[in-house]
Formats: C-alpha cells, structure tokens, sequence
C-alpha cells in the first residue's frame, strides 16, 4: 500500500464553494493534435468543481482509500519545517502543481529513499530536479497538453489587454473617472503588429492560430521547425535566434519550458534587443526572465507593458517587484488553472496513478523522465539538470 | 467662411503627452470588406498622435484656419451655459465623438439655424436626433469602418477576461496575496463555449472571425442574413430573434447601433432568457441594455459577468451603479478611440470636410442623413427617429 503526499493551493478565504458561477463545463471533444482526453476508468468529480485547492484533493480520496493506500492532502511546501518535508520520509508519491509547486530539490529527495512518482499536475516539471530524478530512477509525469489551451487564451488575453491598455482604463472607472484622454494615449490596436513566440509547441502554436485573425503578423523561434504547411496556412516566420526574432516584434510571447538553457533568457541584453515600445508576455516559468531586468526596462520605457502569470519563487513574496512595476498586468499563476484545465489534468492524474498502480505503462506523452533518463515530452522539451536553485526563497511568502 | 465647433474630450490630467509608449502605428493595408482608408489630400498630424482630446484638435486647425474658418474646440457640451450651447448659434458643422458626445436633440438643432453637417468622429450617430437632423436637412456622417477592428479586439479581450476572470485576479497581485483558488473558482476557458453576436455588421463579423480559433461555437442574430459562404467558413448558426439565440449561448456579444428599435432590448425579460452564468458583452450602446436590469442579474447569478464601454449618459456618474456592481469589467467608453483608431478617423474627419468644403460627395459609406432622409450605411443600420433621450443627465457628471 502506497503513500500519496498531495500538495495542492489553499481553499478560497471565503471556504471550499457551495456554488459556482456556472453550471456545466462545455464539452470538448480532443486536443488539438489529436491526442485524447485524460482516459482514466472513472473519476469522483463533477466537472466544473474546484478539484486544485486542498479541500478539492483533486478528486482522489475515494479511488485512493478504497484501494488501501493512504492520501495526505497538504498547502504547507516550503521550508525544512513544513508538511510535505515531514511527509516526504515514506511517501511513495508526490503530486504537485505548478501553481503551489512542491519544489523537489535534490535535497529533498535525498530524504524522500521511497519516492517512485513524482506527478505534476498540469503542465511544466520544472520544480524538480530532473538531474537528481534521473539519477535516483524516479519517474516524472505530467498532464501533458490538460491545460495548454488555457494558456493559450490567457496569453491572448494579456496581450490584447496590455496593448489596449485594459487594465489602468478599468481603473478609471472604480475611481469614478471618466479620463478618455488618460485610457486613450496608451492604447493601441494590435491589427499590423508584429507578434513573436520563443517556441512554438502546443502552447506557443495554439497562440500563434488564436491571432492570426487578428491581422496580425506572426513569428516564432524554436529549436524544431514547424512543418511547412502550417507555416504557410498561418503565414509563419520563423527565426533561428530569438534575438533575431525579437528585434522586429511589438510583442513577444514566451511559451517554452524552463530549463538550464532558457534560465535567464530574457536578461538585460536581450530585453535592450527589442523594439522600443513592445510587450512582453509571459505565462512559461518566471526564471526566464530577469525580474530586476524587466522592471528596468519598464521604468525607462523600453518596454511598453509586461504580463504573464509566473513568478519565481511561487507563492510570489508580498514585496516581489513585480506586484507594484508601472504597465504591468500579472496575475498570480492561474491561467493553467481554470476550473475547465482543472478537470482535465485532475482526470489526467487519476489516470497516471490508475497505470502506476496497475502496472500499466503510463502514457508516453505524459512521461518526462522514466527509467533513469529524459522520456516521452521531456526528451523534447527538458534539458538534463536543475532549475529550482533558488527555491528556499518560497518559504519567505509567510514572512514577508 | 463656416465656423466648425468641434467637441472633443480633455486632455489627460498631466497634460498632453510630450512623448508616447510606441514610435510608430503599424501600417495596415485596407479594411477587411475591401473599403479603402479615408483618402484626405492630407494630413496634419503624425499617426499614433493623440488626436481626440482637445489639444489634439483633430489635427483641424492649420487645415481650416488656412481656408478662413473659424475651428472652435471644447470639451464643455453639457447643460444650457456650455460652450457647446453658446457656439451653436452660429455654428455651420458640430463635430463630436461618441466617447464624448455632444448630444444633438432637438431643441439644440433648433437653435443652430445654420448647422449644415453634423460629423461623427468614430462611428454610431445615436447622439444625433436624427429625425430632427432629417427633418431640417442637415446631413450627419460618421467614418465608417474606422475604428470597427479596434472595438472588435476590445470586445474579444472583454470576453476572455471575463470568462477567465482576469480583474479580480489582478487585484490579487495588487493586494500582495497568491489565492490561486480565489482566482480560480470563477475563472473558465471560453473553448467549446457558444458565443452569439445581436447584428453581424462590420463589428460583430470581425467579433466572430477572431473567435473562431479559440473552438468556440459561433452563433448571430441579424436582419440581414450573412452570405452562405461566410456562415459555412465559420459555422455560423444564424437565429431569426434574439431571443432564440441568446437562449443557446454562453457569452453574448452586442454590436448593433442605437435606435428605437435597439433601445432597452436587453431588459429583465431577456436577461432571464439567457442560460444562468452567462456573460454579456456590450461595446455597442449603454442604451441598449437597462441599466438597473443588468445590476440585479449580476447580483442574483443569472449574469456571471458583465463588461463593456458604453454607457448612458457619457461621462457616467460618478454614482452609476455599473462602476461598483459585482463581477464587472468596464471601461470608460474608449475601445474606439484607441491611438491606431484615431488616425483613421481623424483622417476620415479630414476627408468628409474637404468634400463638403470643396461642394464633392461625401463618400456614400460615411452617410447616416442627407437630402432629407436617411442615406449609405444610416439606410442600413438605423431607423429614423430619436434615441437622445434623457442626455440632460449628463450635465449632472460634474456635479455628483
């Protein structure tokens, strides 16, 4: 019998919902690329609830105490004195979001002799060390593609708001203004923009589709060529550098993993590389960017606005620079999170502990490393090594 | 010599801009049903300039002071003692923007004995009695398709941020927290959701061609029918009453001018038709919907969300209970006055008075009346009669 440690966001402040705004979820039919929906023999939720939160536990109590093994449900991630450091001695698996990520330094798996299955739910395993997984033959999977369509509409969203300038005219109105003039010389259209995305997988083509009617001109950067018949259906540039890429954008759009490589991307120098005036969206991992960087570019007008979802470290600290830089629309990492993307990496992890327990292989698309290397997604997409150096820093949240 | 009073919004409190976020607008090429860009002999100002305030004068004054007219700018168009009122007795055009509009009834048109031309900054002459401008032949015009893409793409962005529920994620960055299950339990993704537009004209087919990438369900009411070609390459389900379409869908798109007909339409009785949890996106009219109406259904969970940018009456109260009703994502009414829309229709503007000016034909598409009767696009999407109704209240923004 196993032990399962669940580290999930705490309940809304207000309680675990008694109602929701909605009624149903619409129904989708497939991804994209058309990999199928999770497949798991059953779930105990009802699409549309809140499953990410620690009172939602991701549906799994029921499927997991029938079958003997034992579930700990926990907000309480970071520092040496937490639960999950507590629980990491005899848990044989862990799952984690990215929003409220479990960080898994090496550290923490020296202390962990039993851990078999790391489990990510959603998208993006960053907060482990891949190195230290491969070595220690743990596997790594996620739910591959659940929520990338959610961030895709986010990215959409945060681009059209930042170059509108949605958010400070919002403002205007709760302040009981109505400053046309102070809303308007900020505000663009961004038909005729030029838009560029550093790579263009599932997340980064599925944004790139979602503007193309928006007359906008589309870029991307990425290590694997697109076939030539999307980029002529989307009328595609691609750019063999990201520098190359950004020095013509109005927007530039981040949409790859973290990893060694793309830690730091977006420093100084590359940021001096863009356009004067452009947007910078970025919903992939905050490390990518140079935090201290972005707000300097920000002040001097370099760039026009930034936006994104992720921060480093997460919970993001009371005092992160990020909260208070001018022309900025961030909101706490949510875009993978929406109750539509919950059901389905919530179905997507009860399927890959539905093959862990069985014995069946787990899908290769969700795999990231397996069998002592980089698998499945994480051959593509990851880099050997580490990049949650840094990470101790999240335990500051509750003290700032 | 004529005397052009031309009513635009003040200037942003710091004064007007000595510099700008971007260097430049992008080029676009046309409008997207193959109407060409306005065609002035030429132009004042520099494209990405902020144009509608007052000091931007349209970029007007070296142009008509050139040719011996007098240019007479305000912002003061409320109440007897405003400039507006004190100018119209000898004024021969009114030029004025919806964001900022300068209520033509008929008690103002019959004291402007001279007025000959009464020119829409934008697009949608719902501020002119029309009935009154029809019957003392005074033709009014507006620049068509000028900024329809701008307010397209605010309605989209509207629609995401709603169902993604992005303002009252971004306050918790604001607020210093990280409740990602607050963010959460009201946040969806609009794929497989139905979305359904009142009037497929320039706006709302733009609205749908944006949408249609995002998997969305696509869905209109309008008296006229959209080619078979179009309803196939989007899968358009065309509903002949509102009614039936919004029983269906998941967001609601407005985008059909004011007139009687359009005035109040979504009241109590059509709101309860709409399925619980859905969200209405107004950009079109403030009119068009009631006021009160759409606070109630917010408030009891029919609507899960409401945004938009008009209003009723322009500048709202400071007191309009649409700045602080929950789940709201309004802006002042400025999707159509972003700098990229005011070029064109600062350039429009340009061309309609040189063709009045020079004794040529105002372009058939910029007519709402001429000759007595409605004309161009006014035959199309208005009906005679007068929707000004109750602009008095606007003189109280400055006193509440």
């Amino acid at each position: 019998m196993a032990k399962v440690v669940c580290v999930l966001y705490d309940d809304p402040i207000d309680g675990y919902p008694t109602s929701y705004a909605r009624d149903d979820l619409p129904r989708i039919a497939g991804y994209a690329d058309g990999q199928t929906l999770p497949t798991p023999n059953a779930i105990d939720f009802k699409p549309g609830q809140l499953l990410g939160s620690v009172s939602g536990e991701l549906g799994l109590r029921k499927y997991l105490e029938e079958r003997g093994h034992t579930l700990v449900v926990t907000s309480e991630k970071d520092g040496p004195n937490s639960r999950l450091e507590r629980e990491l001695a005899d848990a044989d698996v862990v799952i984690s979001q990215p929003f409220w990520p479990a960080y898994l330094t090496a550290e923490r798996i020296a202390k962990a002799p039993k851990l078999k299955l790391a489990v990510t739910a959603g998208i993006g395993s960053d907060h482990v060390d891949l190195q230290a997984a491969i070595d220690r033959n743990i596997t790594v999977a996620e739910v591959t593609f659940s929520n990338s369509i959610s961030v895709a509409e986010h990215v959409v969203m945060m681009i059209l708001s930042l170059v509108r300038n949605y958010l400070p005219s919002h403002d205007w109105v709760r302040n009981g203004g109505w400053n046309i003039a102070d809303c308007a010389a900020r505000s663009y259209d961004v038909e005729g923009m030029h838009v560029g995305t550093v790579a263009a997988g599932r997340i980064g083509l599925a944004v790139l589709r979602r503007l193309k009617p928006f007359d906008m001109h589309l870029h991307y950067f990425d290590r694997h060529r697109l076939p030539g018949k999307v980029e002529k259906e989307l009328n595609l540039v691609w750019h063999d550098t990201v520098e190359d890429m950004v020095k013509v954008c109005d927007v530039v759009t981040i949409n790859c993993p973290l990893h060694p490589e793309t830690e730091n991307l977006f420093d100084e120098g590359l940021l001096a590389k863009m356009k004067r005036g452009a947007y910078l969206v970025n919903t992939a991992r905050g490390k990518i960017v140079n935090r201290d960087a972005v707000v300097r570019a920000l002040k001097s007008g370099q760039l026009a606005g930034y936006a994104g979802d992720v921060w480093f470290p997460q919970p993001a600290p009371k005092d992160h620079p990020w909260r208070t830089m001018p022309h900025e629309g961030m909101t706490p990492h949510i875009s993978g999170t929406s109750l539509s993307a919950q059901a389905r990496y919530a179905a997507g992890v009860r399927e890959i502990l539905e093959c862990f327990f069985e014995g069946r292989p787990i899908r290769n698309e969700y795999l990231i490393v397996h069998d002592g290397a980089l698998a499945g997604t994480g051959a593509n997409s990851y880099s050997p090594g580490d990049a949650t150096r840094g990470s101790d820093d999240a335990a500051r949240f509750n003290k700032t």
